[in-house]
């Protein structure tokens, strides 16, 4: 039995959706191919409010992640670590010999905005890393405020990961400045996992040319030279790309701020669900619209839970690394309905006698 | 209407096999996915003979082309061009940071064992960069006879590109004693583009843990320790796991020796086609058996003759970069039969006039 993912990514795909996978292949260097690129990027504008150039990367977004920190930190960056993968894009950086400092908060707290502020004012710094809604923990960083600290810093190159938010909370990339915005297609894009979008400004293309030691994969300049062919720079996920098309059209029928609102509503049901039986992780004002992290209060067996979920063709996420048990995850991100939200919900008070 | 593709990469992919892609989803920390995990890998190792270390990049051949250059090289590389994708090999180590030689030979020959053996002999070198089958002149090097050379350079990590040869031509890893060998899906394995699939010995396992800046994306050392747990780093192309992991069976099931012979059956008759009207391009006694260049020594008009394919629903592959319209390329890998290649070329001769 199929169990409907209630996960932090992969998430549930559409059977309509899906089917799209199985188109038949073509050549990536065609016209068929440049008519399926170039009906993509303006559609994925449309998602990121924004008239930056756009790439599509055959790796998980963590390969970005790398991108971003070859191609963007020539100085030293400065990485704000508050859980799992933002801490993972500061051991990327330095696996790459790049030099990066710190900020670090407790998981679960959201990262201050004036602790960034006050470490780019000593002018060391040339790229910040900076994660918009941290998996592990469902907290949602406050990119808006932010952003208008970063006007400071016109020479600070502002990355943002974006993988388990894009596609379902708003972010609305020109207005907010952000240079460089990471996400992956198997979180709220409702797409299978396997292909990665770039959201790159001038200023980071301008900026990427004087780092050395791009390497070839992720070299914005690379995808770039191929974007203006309307191609890839080496044959992509064919089928993830005829299945973006069509998911995309499927997105901006719903339009982003409906899609928000969506993503919103079952958020805040399952939060007043989270606080009437548990209680919430995520430091209060700071909750994640894509996944809400719960407290385990009651010290049920998450593991156990899920296996009985499973039984009911249902799967939610335990707590990541250390939250393991201590918490659990689910995900209310992608094409789920509020109402799919509510019957996990019951199953879930059903199984533990709630 | 949909084109056949006789085009060395992506290759067509049946229709049974596309449907797996459409599998619904599952999680990549599941069970389920282990056990996904756990059937592909020795099912790969069969198709490669050989009992080394298998890994799934979520990304296209030359993103473990950077993966050999960024794990296997301490000192000095030594690069053997004989074409664009031998090149470009070269061109991702420089980017990379790394000192390499080479030896270049003109497009169209192959790759002397004997002056990679003299060069070797100097000491100079820790990594030999070699390629199977240069997709770009249709040239099979002859990895054989390299193979008894390199016994002779134990401190050498052998690094072989076999992207449009593997799962066609036979490639016995563990005899052959090649230490990184590389490959994608969209050719031989009659698969879509999106993944690639590394065989990595101990020795080079061993080597890497000394090279440092190997990034985390295409770090082999992050693979194996999440191969440990039958589990990729993070989340990857999983549609393409399930229709490899079905196609694999169906590969197994004709056999590997089969599946060469068939290869090499339509090689043959491409082969004796192009000498009746046209000419070959590769060396004598260095031609692919997945893809045929042929020499236009008739001064045909490639580009429009894949025109009129393409009104049958069939299309081949120009020449490559400056052998564009001097040559033209056409694939008989994947899982094309003579049968397909008869007609194929029936109708090249008939809009020819030939």
């Amino acid at each position: 039995m199929h169990k409907k993912l209630f996960i932090p990514g992969p998430t549930e795909v559409r059977e309509e959706v899906l089917q799209k996978l199985a188109t038949p292949q073509i050549g990536h260097r065609s016209k068929e191919f440049q008519e399926l690129y170039s009906s993509i990027i303006p559609k994925l504008q449309k998602v990121f409010y924004t008239n930056n150039k756009v790439i599509l990367s055959t790796s998980s977004g963590t390969g970005l992640m790398e991108l971003a920190t070859r191609n963007f930190i020539a100085k030293k960056a400065l990485g704000t670590i508050c859980g799992a993968f933002s801490d993972r894009w500061v051991k990327i950086a330095r696996a790459n010999g790049k030099e990066v400092d710190v900020i670090e908060v407790e998981w679960g707290k959201h990262m201050p905005t004036e602790e960034i502020d006050k470490k780019l004012a000593t002018g060391e710094y040339d790229c910040l890393l900076y994660t918009h809604n941290e998996t592990s923990t469902g907290v949602r960083n406050p990119i808006e405020e932010l952003s208008e600290v970063m006007k400071k810093y016109p020479d600070v190159v502002w990355c943002v990961d974006a993988v388990s938010s894009a596609g379902g909370d708003l972010l609305k990339v020109d207005e907010l400045g952000v240079d460089f915005i990471l996400t992956s297609t198997q979180k709220a894009f409702a797409l299978p996992a396997g292909l990665a979008i770039g959201v790159v400004s001038e200023k980071a293309l301008e900026k990427s040319k004087q780092v050395p030691n791009r390497g070839y994969y992720f070299d914005i300049q690379v995808f770039m030279k191929y974007d203006g062919r309307k191609q890839t720079p080496t044959t992509p996920a064919i089928p993830h790309l005829f299945a973006l098309d069509y998911q995309l059209d499927r997105i901006l029928e719903e339009g982003m701020e409906n899609r928000y609102k969506r993503h919103l509503e079952m958020a805040e049901y399952v939060r007043g669900w989270a606080k009437q039986y548990f209680d919430l992780f995520a430091e209060p004002g700071y909750e994640s619209v894509t996944l809400t992290t719960v407290a385990n209060t009651r010290g049920i067996n998450v593991a156990e839970l899920n296996e009985e979920l499973g039984k009911r063709g249902k799967m939610i996420s335990n707590g990541y690394g250390n939250l393991k048990e201590k918490t659990f995850r689910i995900a209310h991100m992608g094409d789920l309905t509020l109402d799919e939200i509510k019957e996990l919900l019951n199953d879930i008070e059903e199984i533990l006698g709630l």
